[in-house]
């Protein structure tokens, strides 16, 4: 396997002190098979705010200003240098050169500081990529999921980030039976047993799953017809149910992913269950990217208070689907 | 105190079972001053299937025939009976004889078999009290919720039992507002300490809290002036935050109680904290009415596996209440 590139994320944000706190565990998962793409100085000045080694392989991106870069501010520099590190991580794997890109969190303000205006990480990959058709996958390891042993859950939203007025229209049979085949495919990487198919689970939309038509016809109208189309593919996929339901049965261990409908129904139950050790998994580019689920957190940057679990989870999913043989395909093929 | 009523709900539920298994904690916690309404038979039957006394005081509400119902059915005779102790309960809690009505679950397919058309109790309790306008309560005691020592979380919905198409239009700065002045209310009554105000937080209708009004309005324009008006009135209440954080932020201890905009909002997090333990309050009646917040279990019913916690922390709420010395006003005039 070729190495694993973590980017440093943000200088002034939690990215540099997480990378050196899990380090070692990372030389453990990739069999000392990885390297930062950032800056050295940044790193070994995050060494030594938490009393560990400083002899971390880097790809040096940015320069020595960056060391001048207050802990905590949104600074042109950091966001420049934090743009630089995904680009070239990007790229190298694109040409083989590295197996996965993990990203540490870069800040969206010192991103638009420095001239390159995206919402997001998601968004630079993908253009870099040249990929128009991706989606956002969450996933919690076994470790949050009381019920689990082995893999953890994934949680797929068929609408996300947009105003809840808005759901209904992009809440079709064709976008639910995409994410549910989406997460599908991810779980099927990430199960070992390959003669187990991923159990999807699906929230309803409306209370109570409905109640019958009394609350709302979306269950019967659309989600049941994109249940049933997904079972016709072979998909081992319930009907929907109600979302509170949904998450004490996945907490409990009987699903393999769930599709939510909107925001919060999937993200009060992942953030209960465990966010600080969730993993953000990029589908539909040609290259492996996971990510820390969390921001930059400038309010406790650089204070040796940061918890390193969700960027060793990060890895470790990146390190499971780089051995796992498939190499990605673009997101309308994997469907 | 006067003694408190306990309704025994349906018969071929789980409602005598759990009465019989919670019975000392019941009557340790009103000094040996609780009553059944129910049937003594079909009481002692539930007492000799766990090996518990059979010695339960008992108001006799229905005839022998309940006897022959099948565990686990719809019967119209289990219907009836339920229907009657709940009738009888609520008047001698009306005529001052009982302090407070603690109920057990009822079946409404059974209640509608015996011509008894209502959604639920809540609404024979309305229309028995005269009242049409009465609010549900959500209430977890302190075991479920890690950051509690004392008091627990209340949580109200401003919307709950509809389709999501139609939440839009119920979401008022009044709706808001009134839902945010029940909370306090109760939790008022709930706290100990009587110079402590209740911490409110309120839940956005939108992720993120709408991003800056970049995925909805709503916070802005109807959620923030609610608090405001909620702050005149003298509230200790916070603006709009996303629900995933504000579950969060509750789970740690921060909030006495959460208004929710939305069922699901409120219940994925009520279950997984703790659903078996939560307690449903009617608020509006002229009388204190506190419920299991969980159904007949008809699947487990007679098998001798059903919990008690709901039913405890149900009697503990109604002791509380009944000894706040507030007598309960008209939902209307307490606001």
């Amino acid at each position: 396997m070729k190495p694993i590139a973590v980017t440093m994320g943000d200088a002034a944000g939690i990215g540099p002190e997480i990378i050196v706190k899990a380090w070692s565990e990372i030389q453990h998962l990739t069999g000392n098979n990885a390297v930062v793409y950032g800056h050295s100085g940044v790193m070994n000045k995050a060494a030594a705010l938490c009393g560990l080694p400083a002899d971390i392989p880097c790809i040096q991106c940015g320069d020595a200003a960056l060391l001048d870069v207050p802990p905590g501010t949104v600074d042109a520099r950091s966001g420049e240098a934090a743009y630089l590190a995904v680009i070239r991580a990007v790229d190298d794997t694109l040409a083989g050169k590295t197996s996965a890109v993990v990203t540490a969190p870069l800040n969206k303000a010192a991103l638009n500081l420095a001239g390159h205006h995206y919402p997001g990480h998601t968004e630079i990959l993908a253009e870099r990529c040249g990929v128009s058709d991706f989606a956002m996958m969450l996933y919690l390891p076994a470790s949050q999921v009381p019920g689990k042993n082995n893999e953890g859950l994934a949680v797929v939203h068929v609408t996300l980030h947009c105003a809840m007025r808005t759901i209904f229209d992009q809440i079709t049979v064709e976008n639910v039976l995409a994410k549910a085949k989406l997460a599908d495919n991810f779980m099927r990487r990430m199960i070992s047993d390959k003669n187990r198919r991923p159990h999807i689970g699906v929230c309803s939309l409306n209370p109570h799953a409905g109640e019958d038509g009394l609350f709302g016809s979306e269950e019967a109208a659309v989600i049941r017809p994109a249940v049933d189309k997904a079972r016709a593919e072979g998909l081992l996929i319930d009907y929907p149910k109600p979302a509170d339901t949904i998450m004490i049965d996945a907490r409990g261990g009987k699903y393999d992913a769930v599709v939510a409908m909107f925001h919060d129904q999937g993200h009060i139950a992942l953030k209960l269950l465990g966010m600080y050790s969730a993993v953000n998994v990029t589908l539909g580019l040609p290259i492996i990217r996971t990510s820390v689920a969390h921001g930059t957190a400038f309010d406790k940057a650089w204070s040796g208070t940061a918890q390193a679990g969700s960027l060793i989870e990060a890895v470790k999913v990146a390190v499971r689907l780089a051995s796992d043989g498939n190499v990605p395909k673009p997101h309308k093929d994997t469907e």
